[in-house]
């Protein structure tokens, strides 16, 4: 028998609060709709979710592995895929271009390597994947023009630039982070100048409403449909729709103990957040929990269950192969964490 | 077709070097055979791995999730289960007490409520959990006795007491930690005195050789099968047998990087290491990496596969569904990571 409240789900379990979830796909809609947003899958790998998001009058998705794009497109969700990654797994390029028979495929090209390694699997369509400040994937924005050339000689469509400004998401303050997102967009015009082709796409969450004149076309945006507690240090308005439920298993006079762990959330962008309580340590399959000194509550009880905010969705998402779909109290749904894996 | 060469592997790729790990079983197996170890399967979760400890004379195994046991002892591996950790969900408990028809199943209680649970669920045999100075699951020492007797009332058998010095892995200098690992031990020897019982299990991979005098009777050592960075820091005779195989997919003039990320590896114990390389940072699926400074050879080629070797196994072996077993450069096998999940 499925669970039909919260409270009785066992544990750890992933939660998604969908009217929180509805709220912030319908506010980033609003701002950027249809292929104005193309949802990075990355953030959540759930067909379920790329579903509302579809809903949201997206048809176009960003992915960060084959598998996605497999996934997304075997779930008849979407019809116009990009990877914005570079990949030269032979079978995996492979098994896209069978996928782009039927819906649109564009992957990410940053070398020679990248551009005959899809032109051996037979794919058609590339971006050019531009370094705009990240240190990371990306050509040089001098050598771009260079590289799409060398990408049409082989018969490959080029469909535009992109270039992920991943360094500025976090940037504290806003009016910093604006400013340095202009000039790391300037990289990625004068690159989209060279390459040609109709595409710009870059952004993410942390700048989502900073590119009205950055010159982009797409913004590839994923976690703000879930978010976390590094993204909620920003002035963005988009609510926490994922959380991990926890049970507390022990307790002493100081601390309590909850089956939450570094097996069911990510910490790479720091502890988790409790309500109430200040995180002491996470280990494998457990959180020690302290309660703030000004906290007007006591311990929770053994037995009673507590929400862990994860500090990093993506990461988060990838360790679970479920999430319970809830409203209030309510479990409506289970989805799958269906996109998992490359 | 199954890859037959490292090289074809497609990555992220876990890897297991079966040499390595079997001199690993077999210098622990040499110290503390038979039921003087009790394997910890938390740290890799796979039944291969569990069947090759077995292979080398122990078959009571630590388990940390209903999971783990069900799933040995459907694979026919070991005879006698802990579960060194609290469980208070009655499903998953009525599991175990099904399971606990077969073969010996005993769980680690600290509180009236998990022996209720244990009650409610038909389970039998139970150890008390002793705080031994970690901040998380345990009873106090001194109250160990009471709650054995309580446990004793409820019908239950109290085979002993475990008591986890988790705090003391560590601790960097050996006689240090040695006098530490003693003074630890001594609260759970008067807490074993309290209970009664035959069972007396604590220690780890880094107090492995530092148990001779302490009391316990077996070692719930883990990680020492596959190893980690961070025990590498420890002067212990285990050598790194398992790695993440990653693909260079882009190069700049300064960098390069790897498509190996925090959702093939867990980095909260630190980054990962490279040989040859210092890691920049982490991302979702990515691994900057630049030359250290006294290096001798250049960036490597696009295409080009190298070895990472995780910071922490535990929560790196959850979030790969396979790894491949390796001898020198030819893949032998692939197990599947089947103990994942609670």
């Amino acid at each position: 028998m499925n669970p039909s409240k919260t409270v009785e789900l066992a544990t750890p379990a992933l939660i998604i609060d969908v009217d929180a979830l509805e709220k912030n796909l319908s506010t980033m809609s609003t701002r950027h709709p249809g292929s104005k947003l193309r949802p990075h899958t990355k953030a959540h790998k759930c067909t379920e979710i790329a579903r509302l998001q579809l809903s949201h009058s997206h048809t176009s998705f960003t992915c960060a592995t084959p598998r996605e794009i497999i996934g997304m497109a075997a779930a008849g969700i979407g019809s116009d895929f990009l990877l914005a990654n570079e990949v030269l797994n032979t079978d995996r390029l492979s098994a896209l271009a069978k996928v782009s028979e039927n819906v649109q495929v564009t992957i990410a090209v940053d070398s020679i390597e990248t551009i005959n390694a899809a032109v051996r699997a037979g794919l058609h369509d590339v971006l050019i994947d531009v370094n705009v400040g990240l240190p990371r994937c990306g050509v040089a924005p001098e050598l771009a023009g260079q590289l799409a050339d060398d990408a049409r000689k082989t018969g490959m469509t080029v469909r535009g630039v992109m270039g992920y400004e991943g360094h500025l998401m976090m940037v504290g303050d806003d009016e910093k982070r604006k400013t340095r997102v202009a000039e790391s967009m300037k990289l990625l015009a004068r690159a989209a100048q060279d390459v040609g082709g109709e595409i710009v796409s870059a952004g993410g969450t942390g700048t989502w409403d900073m590119h009205d004149e950055t010159g982009i076309n797409e913004l590839q945006a994923g976690s703000y449909a879930l978010m976390d507690t590094d993204y909620a240090q920003l002035k963005i308005p988009f609510a926490q729709a994922c959380f991990v439920l926890g049970t507390v298993i022990s307790r002493s006079k100081d601390w309590l103990v909850i089956d939450v762990g570094l097996k069911s959330l990510s910490t790479d962008h720091g502890n988790p957040s409790v309500d109430g309580y200040d995180v002491l340590f996470c280990s494998d399959e457990h959180i020690t929990l302290v309660l703030k000194k000004d906290s007007a509550i006591g311990l929770a009880n053994i037995g009673e269950k507590l929400l862990v905010r994860p500090s990093h969705i993506d990461p988060t998402m990838a360790m679970h192969s479920v999430a319970w779909v809830t409203r209030s109290d309510e479990v409506l749904e289970c989805w799958q964490i269906d996109l998992r894996g490359w």
